[in-house]
């Protein structure tokens, strides 16, 4: 279920093939004969998709919920009652989903065939477009009225990009949806990777990295900051955010209105920045964490776990301001005394 | 007051006009039909200039002395007495100049535009000047004898660099006026725009930025490496200064001589670095702060305030080394206690 | 004994001229009229180089065993009884090597010449190559089967690629030779200038940067990440790392199998990582450390000593995990207490 103008599904294949992939049991009502057409995640699958669940707490609702046709799991899993699932039984259900998605996607990069002209013919320019010099727009791409596109840029194919954008000299922009007024600066890579990878005695076995990066209108990137495409999810920026240079923002993440992250932040895989957030310098974020709304996260904290809406956070493992200020001043009289009297 | 090399103004424009575009009230011996001809910093600015005072403690001599025409200023601040400066109160003075200089600076990125060819013809080269493959030289630039520039490279319109300069692959150096004997290394974004907002319940007003990056000779920076130009100020970097990869130096930061910059670092806006101060890596820096003549900071240190010349400092919040080994010693004797005796 | 693919040596050059060139007397058994062919690392170094040596507990077997024809060393050094080795008495030896160096390769950055084709006629691309518009591959590049070079991409002269590997879209690659299915996003930075200076009261200066970036098979390196060429010495990726975006890896680094390496992290010069290390997001790693194989590192914790094979190290100065969180605990419950009863 990758979006078709970025990715080519290598499709369908059947549910006894895919078994055989992902060195899978069918169990439970599974024909192998059954015809799936792609992978997709538990929220947005349908009856011909194949999705895995984990076993993770986090997406126990979205498995018992799911439309897909089949899905891998873990063995021994507790299996929802009803419905016309198809189980595929492993060890490590990532692992099973990895060598199913190579199998629907097999080409390494589609996405990187030479062009044969700067500006592919298959592209829409909107009135007003000026392309710089040395850029790359690539098949199927679509610029809307006014966006400027710097010297040696290079924007994908079939990426959409609004009105009044802006892109730097030398940034890369790939896999990508944005609105109107997006402003993304000099060396910004939008849509590269993710970082999904399957850990095993022998080695990293690589996943296929599927979404998008989504973003809305007035949204601001700055140099050099590197936002990864979603792993089958999207990577979601949302209007009026503002980020600051050398920011990383992993796969999945989803980050709310007007949210401002300043230089040197790590945002890892699948965590939900909500709106009016404000994230200092060097902050590290966990991934599958949650900030809330209005929340402020101080410069070099280090996020491990939900922060409540409009919370003041400090420190690593960061906690409230004041609890930060008090350890602060403990320690600091503590380390004042005689050895004897500590 | 933007170097006209760099920036195009679209004034001058009257003052009664200036005060409805920054929502403001003009106050005193402000004759609504006085041509101003540009935004300035209080510093700088001459009578034909408007800037503004946001009462901030680190301006008001700036503000007591300022030669400005007009200023604007929040409401009720306390003026200073004599001078003939029109004054235009608002809620928020920074609000108000962000107004301002967009009616002044309205065009969206005056310098992105087409380039027929890879070198400018209006571009000035010195003798054994090198050009990459794809590089892209901007109108007016002007290159001392012997620079190399990378392949893919982009030298933006009327930046100018002396003598014996490598400007690696694939970097950008755009609002950028250097020295002799810079070395940039590949992926370096030189001059974007510095992270200046004004927010509000709506959403964030950029601020446009209209200073340049100074840089003086035997600098060094390392690859993928971002130095915004300044927001009317400049960003400075003196003479021998050494900066490592991926180090974020943010608007208006002046870095004295011979100071050396570990990987990762992140200095905010409108801090002063002195002379032969060594900054270890990801270490970060407030803004506004001052970092005296060769003081130290080890790595991942946090600066929120001034370091005196000479010092070493480390922690974050950081303290002077002694205190810093105390503090972490006392804590791990304490943690080494049962806890009824701590 | 710079790979002679990368760099030109202007030697030989007689040992008396070095001498002068370093500012050193010559002690010992030196004959000025013997002829050095080129600079070299004391562990390879042969009798026709020279190499150099700071009294370092690091290299004291080193340059016991050295079979280098000549040394330049402190004043008043213990030297090795026997063997041939002249040697070269400074006060400063690294210094002094960084003389002889720029004296053996005086060219500013011989790799950077204008090249008046996209892909140089002396390159050798395999079947399948995929080459985007605007790449430039430098003369004598090579690239194994099915390799694709994005977009705006750089391949220095005589970089070599084994099979199927990729090259994201404003990505430069120099000074390097990796194996097959190596997987590099936009935007990284291969083969730069490692951060290496003497400093002295007058100023920094560089010590050339003579090694070459080695990477093995089914290395994936993230977006914008920066990997710097050795300074004599080689930095060295092994099979199977994976590196995640914006991390910095410094000269002469040295990374083990299938290490995994988060987003935003630094690893200082001469640094040994073992196989299978997993180290957390925006962690610093200071210079000549080893981490053992296996170890594990928490996010943002600094490694200022050796970790030990299967540790677990959290925290800044890292500690091992239980440590940590029983500092932690105990920092938190004294806070909570009145000042009078801590």
């Amino acid at each position: 279920m990758a979006d078709p103008r970025f990715y080519t599904v290598a499709g369908p294949l059947p549910l006894g093939k895919l078994a055989g992939i992902a060195e899978a049991e069918i169990i439970g009502n599974g024909d192998p004969g059954k015809q799936i057409s792609d992978v997709a995640p538990l929220q947005t699958a349908g009856s011909e998709h194949i999705s895995f669940f984990d076993n993770n707490k986090v997406y126990r609702e979205a498995f018992a919920e799911t439309g897909a046709g089949a899905c891998i799991v873990g063995r021994g899993v507790e299996t929802p009652t009803g419905g016309g699932m198809a189980l595929l039984a492993v060890d490590d259900p990532h692992r099973g989903y990895a060598l199913v998605a190579h199998a629907f996607y097999p080409a390494m990069d589609a996405n990187m065939e030479p062009q044969a002209e700067p500006v592919d013919a298959t592209a829409k320019l909107g009135p007003g477009v000026a392309i710089g010099r040395g850029a790359v727009i690539g098949r199927g791409a679509r610029l809307g009225a006014n966006c400027r596109i710097g010297a040696n840029a290079v924007i994908g194919p079939a990426v959409e990009m609004g009105e009044d954008c802006i892109v730097g000299p030398g940034a890369t922009v790939r896999y990508c949806l944005a609105g109107n007024r997006v402003r993304i600066a000099a060396g910004v890579r939008i849509g590269e990777d993710g970082f999904g990878y399957v850990s095993a005695a022998k080695g990293h076995l690589k996943v296929p990295q599927l979404g998008r990066v989504l973003i809305g209108d007035d949204v601001e990137i700055g140099a050099n900051t590197t936002v990864d495409r979603g792993s089958g999810p999207d990577t979601t920026i949302a209007d009026g955010v503002i980020i600051d240079n050398l920011v990383q923002i992993a796969h999945n993440v989803t980050i709310g209105r007007n949210t401002i992250i300043i230089a040197l932040v790590g945002i890892s895989g699948s965590t939900t920045i909500g709106d009016n957030v404000v994230i200092g310098g060097q902050v590290g974020i966990a991934g599958h964490v949650t900030l809330g709304d209005g929340s402020k996260i101080m410069a070099q904290s280090g996020i491990m776990a939900d922060i409540p809406p409009g919370a003041l956070f400090v420190g690593t493992p960061a906690v409230p301001q004041r609890d930060y200020w008090r350890q602060t001043v403990t320690l600091r009289r503590l380390a004042k005394r005689k050895p004897s009297e500590r």
